[in-house]
């Protein structure tokens, strides 16, 4: 099939370009490279289905003309730090939702059958409900980018209900694994090679977290590509959760460290942070895909990729 | 208070400022009178404590200046219109999303106090649970209305928790009685003063809604102002729904009409016509705020108002 990929230079999106084409179809990867990396494509770029169009989805004109023609668009481009969003409260609006409205409307007009699209666990803000199914009770935002993420999948549901665009909704916990840039594994990785001795985390450690291997992201995606979903929502996560200590510890361990951990206090690491994440994944899982990493074995194939790249590491955090 | 009305020259604007002027506010009214109406504030431009500001919140360089100084912004300005969505599929993410996103900056950059928004029921899409309380199943959105609404719902909590600002969202059925401009009761008047002997009616007939008088949905507002609501939701409408047969007969009754009805078949009235809007209003109840109207003697007043204001029917519909 030809499918074009958004934001495929970067960490999900270059996995899943590289698997798509393993799998045989053409790939268009579309990415302003803002955070998208091209060493990401190298293995992609040697492939001759393989197409790269570098450019500004908010922005740039080229947008329709580039998805005329492809039959699946998978939608990953976004600004994915959920941290930082009110040191830019207007890029949330503009990279998650307006972005992501243009890419429907590109759809739209070209007659596009299929968009997939990467939504987050943030969505549900701090519900009570937990494992949190997709149909929890309607969620309070507590932060700009799970409210970005949300108003995206509304209007895309709406596109899928008013147009003849198929929609599926993957809602995500933390992706973890090969090419992984950005993070708290990355952080503690960076602040551990600068000091051996101690390891300052933010909130008091108990905070629990989901995290998901890249390769089990991109094959739940890739299942459901061809699927006559309509505005369907899939919870993607690993039946299991861990707490930022535990973390903390199996990547001290992976890099043989044993620091002093200092804790920031609270059981928020930042404002719209969620102490408590953990997924319902029975809908995915009833389709039949399954995790093959564990979270504990997800955060060590990312320490490793991250050692055997130090490149990454000297990334401006 | 000094108090900002987004959309105060509208249906529901006007009435608002006329009750806060009467209660002793201060009021500002921002309006681009793209649907609002000069004749709506002549009552409140004799008030020397009202202000009007003519501008486009969308893009107006003086929103902030605007705003600076208010304790409360009661934003109310939108497309109101669910049904021709799909004619501009951007008007919705631009006039509900993007002009609440700037009105939610000002207030921050301002130190504005608290924000009430109007929302709306059809965030909740088809949902099935019904009466629909503001806790329902995380719902699917069927419209760029209501996901646009669902949308600026979702960061207005989000800066209810990461700002100081207090934000209060009400989710309104559809509201009725004096100033009334736009929907099925004027499309039903200006029908049959044409023809009085058919009334041509979208859908089945069966289609069940809900309606609230504006007396009361401008009493329910003001019940909110100076309350300490981080983000809280309340639904507005009556304990009761009609179908659009029943609003069609009690108005040709105030008509005097006694037309056939010719239905267009199918249960719904357009694409994201909802089938069955009935809303729980016991959080808002709890409050002590009460509906005095009935959904029929809301309907009524409708029907004698565009009678005795018959300026208003001739209006571009």
């Amino acid at each position: 099939m030809k499918i074009v990929v958004t934001g495929g230079a970067g960490f999900i999106g270059s996995n899943l370009t590289d698997a798509l084409l393993a799998a045989g179809h053409d790939v268009t990867v579309l990415d302003n490279f803002c955070t998208g990396q091209r060493r990401f494509l190298e293995q992609a770029a040697a492939q001759p289905s393989f197409r790269l169009v570098e450019l500004d989805l908010l922005r740039d004109d080229r947008l329709v003309d580039t998805i005329d023609g492809a039959e699946v668009v998978v939608h990953l481009a976004a600004n994915a730090d959920v941290r930082f969003g009110w040191d830019h409260p207007g890029r949330d609006v503009e990279q998650n939702l307006l972005v992501t409205h243009r890419i429907l409307e590109a759809c739209r007009t070209t007659g596009v059958g299929q968009l997939l699209f990467s939504s987050t666990g943030s969505v549900y803000g701090e519900t009570d409900v937990i494992p949190t199914p997709e149909d929890c009770p309607f969620p309070v935002q507590t932060s700009l980018y799970g409210a970005s993420k949300a108003a995206a999948e509304g209007f895309a549901q709406a596109y899928a209900e008013g147009t003849d665009l198929r929609v599926t909704i993957f809602r995500f916990v933390s992706i973890m694994g090969p090419r992984y840039t950005h993070g708290h594994v990355i952080d503690f990785v960076r602040k551990l090679r600068r000091d051996h001795g101690r390891l300052d985390i933010l909130g008091d450690g108990t905070q629990r977290k989901s995290y998901l291997d890249v390769s089990d992201c991109v094959a739940a995606v890739m299942s459901r590509i061809g699927q006559p979903d309509r505005g369907a929502v899939f919870n993607l996560g690993t039946p299991e959760y861990c707490t930022v200590t535990d973390s903390a510890t199996w990547i001290c361990g992976r890099l043989g460290v044993e620091p002093q951990f200092v804790y920031s206090g609270g059981d928020r690491g930042w404002i719209g942070d969620n102490p408590f994440i953990f997924l319902d994944t029975a809908k995915i899982t009833g389709t039949g895909w399954q995790p093959r990493f564990s979270i504990r074995e997800a955060v060590e194939r990312t320490v490793d990729y991250l050692l055997a790249n130090e490149w990454l590491l000297e990334l401006e955090p």
